[in-house]
């Protein structure tokens, strides 16, 4: 794990241009460093009062805009010689290449190589660009420094990834493959690094143990997914990761790091049959293996329960949710997505205008922002609504919340909020093809999730043809409130006196 | 202030692409959610094991590489009716436009207001979008939301940044750019609003004073600024807080939001006349004012100082720096700048085989990552070197540190530190062009600190011209690590047996 520090102090090589900008933008707030929140902003906007009315005019006018002119990138499919699908698109502004592998092994795959052995896929991660077979951790430093490249990895409950950005000249891009290509498959897992990486993860624990969101997350997946491998924090615990051993590292990638379980995705300024080279360089060491098995389904939520974690602190986190869906490809699957996400956004978006915003914020004043969000996974992934308020006000703020969405769900959403929605939803959606790093990332979720093109090419018409009728059921169908799993982090004489001892 | 929601959490309309993705894409992190650390993100990289010759090879062939082809966006500069500099870039992939907005009015300009009154320009930039003259908070927010735009704005040390990410069609850009100018020529500074976000800004500081990093931010700007306009946070205190008063919010608003203290900088799929209007759109109603007045400099320090707080916690964080250079716009300016970020790369940069790192992590063992920069600004800005170490150690690791300091000032760099650094930092520069919002800062900090285009598109130039004499000249002329503030957060007992004792 890395030690916290804020973009502008961190001067890496590949990261040159923005830091040292970046010295600029932000220098006048170098005393906001680390973990200090940026000061004052807020994403909102108006109407010009000097020209009220025209302005307005223009807002309405919206309403029979004609359709948004935005050309996504063609997306390019191949396959490797070994079988890893490849999605290429290609850019031609700048001479760089963003990789995307990703194998089907989160944390959600720890126990599969030991028990308890919460953390492995995390460690992994970490100790994956700490040296090769041939080169140690310093030797391959400096290698990639050389470069000017960027190579990370990062386990995530269900997905482990891997990316690299390299200029795309192939005096630079080749080397820069080859790295790739031997930290996946030649990883040097060096004892020594092992042991200063497991203290550091356990210190990176004991610090987020007084963490109140950091208590509320991992309260809610224990409670929400029980003996399901999505129950626990890929970061792993205290106890866990003085457990793991080399061997188990070793495992864990000779398990998961093969053809069968990868999938590859590339943005840049390459052709095809570049692309395509490119692609052989990453995968065509891998052995064939076998794909991760289905992970199963968690056992379901029967009825509601509160959990409560004691905290010394004037506020009290609360997080409210259930097991939600899980990654349907089908077009229905998609369609019902979408629909989901617009209720979603109408009932608990960010936007200020979001029902549980005007409740639980404009109205009754118990806290700054709410936001509820469903997390699609490959087995059912979370539905989570997230937000800290007084003590004191705890109780009634999680009544408020709850009241909110049964009337939502019991009422529908009104035609005004739907096309406020729509719109906004269509009018944002272009940003994210402002980077290559965006179009990047899309594109490895579209093929790690095996998602077809239309995932992204048609989201603008499903988002428009969408039914307000249909967006109503998407809700109801997929939103429990009865069920709902309820975590509080605060003060434990607020918490004794509370109503949702009931739930206990 | 906003409550912290980690990115795929906070389903902004505007950022709905990213969040539809990102649901999938970090899916499987969600109980890493909150202010958990990503899982094992690492840079860093290898030669292919499998043709460690050839991969070594091409590694060693760089240096003799030809030169790196990179076509940097041209640079348009025009200047508005009412006389604000604009620098456009014309980018044609997508139908959006990013608007940088910067005026010369930060903290630092807190006390002219007010006196005491720190954290008066970050509660004008959390007002600044919410609401205006004829827009109440929620009709400003639904607004913003059905346009699906993005407008914030921030306040620095220096620069009080406002900043607009919009579709590029007239029908939808118009109304974004009226938003955008009613904010900050008519902002509602709503009276019950203000109160909110102090009463929120308030808590915000108090939970930021159980932060060790923030502790040691603060505590290292107050003994290193004393007086000066820099030795407070942005933030403001307290105590400051709770006094601000509509009134001060639009003095400084009054003062500072003037053509004359204005640079604007755009970067979208606009043609230049369409950049021309779009210019005139959101500076017209600016009255003329006149600029900020120059910053006084610094009192300097005339010797090393030792400031503990204390903090419970295994770790100490340690912050040692100094009083560093201001923004030189001069062509030797920016040749130093240069030559001095190459010589920091070496000695302190985040770079695995930097000195700091290889002797205080890799040999001593006493810390996961050291890292050292300087901020230009206005008046001198900070040279800070941060790392944080086990409480028993930070004696140790403080010596470690400035001895390393001393050794590269006398020893200097040596060449073959020099041409890995200068292949590293040319090889990573083109990434900072991957996304428009990354061209539109750099536009911004260009235009706000009247450098010259040079200063972006001749870098790999002056990096490549540099020469290790001067490189160690402006280390040498730079550093004075024998007057280095030093501060620590930890343990008081361990503080109290410290060899750090006579620098009290």
């Amino acid at each position: 794990m890395k030690a916290h520090v804020p973009p502008f102090l961190s001067v890496k090589p590949a990261l040159l241009t923005t830091a040292l900008l970046a010295t600029f933008t932000m220098g006048a707030a170098f005393a906001q460093a680390a973990t200090e929140m940026p000061s004052g902003e807020h994403a909102s906007a108006d109407v010009d009062i000097t020209q009220p009315i025209k302005a307005i005019d223009k807002l309405e006018s919206l309403k029979n805009e004609q359709k948004l002119s935005l050309s996504i990138p063609k997306f390019q499919h191949f396959t490797t010689s070994n079988g890893v699908p490849v999605i290429f698109v290609q850019t031609k502004q700048l001479p760089i290449v963003d990789v995307d592998l990703r194998f089907n092994a989160g944390s959600a795959r720890d126990e599969s190589i030991r028990k308890q052995g919460f953390g492995l896929a995390s460690m992994v991660a970490d100790l994956l660009t700490k040296g090769t077979r041939d080169l140690d951790e310093t030797a391959f430093a400096e290698a990639t420094e050389q470069l000017g490249i960027e190579l990370s990895s990062a386990a995530y409950k269900d997905q482990f990834v891997v990316n690299l950005r390299s200029l795309s000249d192939a005096e630079h891009l080749d080397p820069a493959l080859s790295l790739m290509s031997s930290i996946i498959t030649q990883p040097r897992f060096d004892a020594q690094v092992l042991e200063r990486s497991k203290a550091q993860q356990v210190l990176a624990l004991k610090q987020m143990m007084q963490n109140p969101s950091y208590l509320a997350s991992t309260t809610f997946s224990q409670t929400l997914y029980g003996s399901h491998p999505y129950a626990h924090s890929p970061y792993g615990t205290q106890q866990s990761i003085p457990a793991l051993t080399r061997n188990d590292l070793q495992k864990f990638h000779d398990t998961y790091f093969v053809a069968q379980n990868a999938t590859l995705s590339l943005t840049g300024d390459l052709s095809l049959s570049q692309a395509k080279q490119a692609a052989e360089a990453i995968t065509q060491a891998l052995p064939q293996g076998k794909p991760a098995p289905k992970l199963p389904n968690p056992t379901p939520i029967k009825q509601s329960k509160w959990v409560h974690v004691d905290y010394d602190s004037d506020q009290t986190s609360v997080m409210i949710g259930q097991q939600g869906y899980r990654i349907d490809p089908s077009a229905k699957g998609i369609q019902r997505g979408t629909d989901f996400s617009i209720g979603n956004e109408v009932l608990a978006g960010s936007g200020f205008s979001s029902r549980l915003m005007g409740k639980v914020r404009k109205e009754l004043g118990y806290t700054y922002g709410i936001y509820g969000s469903m997390t699609p996974m490959q087995a059912p992934g979370p539905y989570t609504i997230r937000f800290s308020t007084r003590n004191e006000k705890a109780d009634e703020a999680i009544a408020a919340t709850l009241q909110t969405v049964n009337d939502t769900l019991k009422q529908g959403i009104t035609a005004q909020e739907f096309k406020l929605t729509q719109e906004s939803l269509i009018n944002s959606y272009p940003m994210g093809f402002a980077s290559n790093a965006g179009i990047n990332g899309m594109l490895g979720v579209l093929n790690f999730n095996k998602l077809p093109d239309s995932y992204i090419t048609d989201y603008i018409n499903r988002v428009e043809g969408a039914r307000i009728d249909q967006v109503n059921t998407a809700l109801r169908d997929t939103l429990t409130p009865d069920k709902f799993i309820i975590v509080t982090v605060g003060k434990p004489d607020i918490a004794k006196k509370s109503q949702l001892q009931k739930l206990k």
